[in-house]
């Protein structure tokens, strides 16, 4: 048995070193049957449900994908609206009800806690999709996935994190997953969307050096990854400050002509403004890469939890 | 070919009791055979549509998994505000097309008699998964199930049906198909949701000994299963009414340790505060082992209704 | 490798009649098969996705239906109205994304070219399932195909088309497919929805003779096959107008039975008020077969555009 059959996957904190890596080899070994496979079926009559209390198309579809993939199945419930929970229902009551029709349950919630809440409740392994502003571990797995795979190590790296780091939750899990590998963090906000303490402490007390830098292209020629987020007008309580400082988060295809090195870029996507469409065709630009390898990341994250594979030698087989 | 290939599942009155005999013992088969499989493949290649005009999240669900579950596939139509229907559609021209497409289709519809209307327009199989008032007949099944497997029989059994009796067309269901046993019936609910008088009528014409009783703990003491309900505060005329008699219906840990003999606790779920979540580690309570149950009854309806066994010994085999 | 292998089906004017033939083709070998088997591993690991940003539960259901009958796996994203697409992210960006994730896409949206702009973006496969009021190539397909099945021949058949012709763009793709056919039409609409002069001048700069009839009993004495479409009031300028017209767009029995030789009735569907269900029983009222037969068209573009056949001969095997 592997350390994640049966587990929750519900923040990174909770992970281990060796999880972490047991979690990336695995991808890695999925990546490479899927070159030449289209199925590998290893979870033949299991049932994943998909419990979105918030639509995010990306994060379920890529869970659902990996499910299909390894020969499993897919019920979806994101009609939460209109559907037992506007009957009143709690959250543990819907998990636990859920879980007896599936053997591994994803889900999603603005409230932070609420996986937690489920995975208490359900008696079948859950996955985090992201409670809110707390965690969404599986995005921050796939990152270190596309991290490693991009730049061929994760020791080492300079990596700016750029935008919104206040209510960004990826930067947050991202960070959190980093402290195990020796990187150096550049942050790179606007005043009102620093980095929360908490992960600043986390960092501190986890001996990641980190510090502040003042403009994307100061990152861009410092670092050798830049992970940019979604800045929202609405998060301004000033809007001609948003207007000001709005311009220093676009990434051009100019910046990245004038970048003394060009940096890997990656986005948790969906993106709006802050990457110009142009920047698409440059080789660095590696975000829809990334898109693509969090269906590797959660096909080894299913197989792991359900226990259909030790780690990625059976993979290989 | 077993009685039900080909047949709609429309409502109890219109099952023999053979019938029912047959689908309780095809469930207790698959729930067996599920012990030590994931999968049983008897429906490979056949589609289910559910078709829902009303969110029903654990119906849905349970008809789903029980389709996966034998291998089958599943579409899925839930987005009625926005279709066809819509464009001014009628039920039955909807029934028929999607008929087109799969091989068997199970409807939840807020009218009365819909069920059959779309049922007589398609040309495979419908199963009524609830059409208002009037029916849900899966759900008296997994009752039944359920009340088989938690007391060992049926016949002998006292049950009381507590709460809304007036709306809840589950315990409508549930008393038709008990006609079939040698049962009792105790009745519950505040006068302004007593059960309808079409029911009760149907009882004694059956010859079931049924009567009312006026409080929860009243049944406890007598019942050897209590089968609760949702009562919905907006039923009441008077709201102080409603107040006073809420109590009356909740049932806590401090009632199941006075009981002088407990009984097996029962709901269709989903619950809002009629039963305490403190409750539910009696071993008595035996509504989420109900949700389980469900899942076996439907595999049994789907696997008959399209002639995949003639009965539970095929499901052995 | 046939020449639709790795194609977008955009519209139908972007075909050749050999492809037109080759689909068509197709779609026999799986009728015939299905009629014996339920299940055609072609495309056994293979996952499409449909990206509906309109609801169409018949094209939808179709589209994975025809999948799953071919042993592929299905994902649906149709809350578009609170996903990616809120988040502001761009038609491109998305159809990328979602591509990272399938092996085929499916889009339907009000834009006319939008399932251009998604194919350009993906690097699979994209369907169209209609773009506003430009093009629905598979419904066309599906048309024909119902043609030559229901007289034996496309070449020499007299088609009246009736109803909306202005927004119907059923019709516009039926039409410029049966450019590549000996056919004649008949063009039958009130004055406010006449053919587009885009559609006629396609017509004739193709050759094809059209004309316009008065009214739909002129235009059932004289066709083989009546196309019907559904009439929007809110299509009329004038109120009174579209109460005066109304009832000459409307296929009733007595129409049948009037017919001095009966034309068979198709229409796209849903229907509203302009076949009365009366007319169902007729034998020459094909438009719930022409139903069943999207699902074997669509199987035929499936195994297709992903390479999983060259043409009719390996599917009858």
């Amino acid at each position: 048995m592997n350390p994640l059959a049966g587990a929750d996957i519900l923040d990174i904190p909770s992970l281990r070193k060796a999880d972490i890596e047991l979690v990336l080899e695995a991808a890695r070994a999925f990546e490479a049957r899927l070159a030449t496979e289209s199925l590998i079926p290893l979870l033949r009559g299991r049932v994943l449900t998909t419990l979105f209390y918030e639509p995010s198309t990306r994060t379920r579809l890529s869970f659902e994908a990996a499910m299909l993939k390894l020969g499993g199945n897919v019920l979806s419930v994101s009609d939460t609206s209109a559907s037992s929970v506007a009957k009143g229902e709690s959250l543990a009551d819907t998990a636990r009800t859920v879980a007896q029709y599936c053997d591994v349950l994803v889900i999603r919630h603005p409230q932070p806690g609420s996986a937690r809440e489920a995975a208490d409740a359900a008696d079948v392994p859950v996955i985090n999709a992201g409670d809110g502003s707390h965690n969404h571990p599986t995005q921050a797995l796939l990152d270190l996935y596309t991290l490693a795979k991009e730049c061929g190590k994760l020791d080492g790296l300079r990596i700016a994190l750029v935008g919104d780091l206040k209510y960004g939750r990826t930067t947050h899990s991202l960070a959190q997953a980093l402290v195990h590998y020796h990187v150096e963090l550049l942050l790179v906000s606007p005043p009102e969307l620093r980095m929360p303490a908490w992960v600043t402490e986390f960092l501190a007390q986890s001996g990641v050096p980190f510090r502040e830098a003042q403009s994307l292209p100061e990152a861009m020629a410092e670092a050798d990854v830049v992970y940019m987020t979604r800045i929202q007008r609405e998060r301004f309580s000033d809007p001609t400050q948003y207007e000001r400082l709005k311009g220093t988060y676009v990434l051009t295809p100019e910046l990245m002509a004038q970048a003394p090195r060009r940096p890997i870029i990656l986005h948790p996507l969906p993106r709006v403004d802050e990457i110009s469409p142009a920047v698409d065709g440059f080789k660095e630009a590696a975000y829809f890469r990334q898109v693509r390898n969090g269906l590797y990341v959660r096909m080894a994250l299913l197989a792991l939890v359900l226990g259909a594979i030790s780690g990625a030698k059976e993979v290989l087989g």
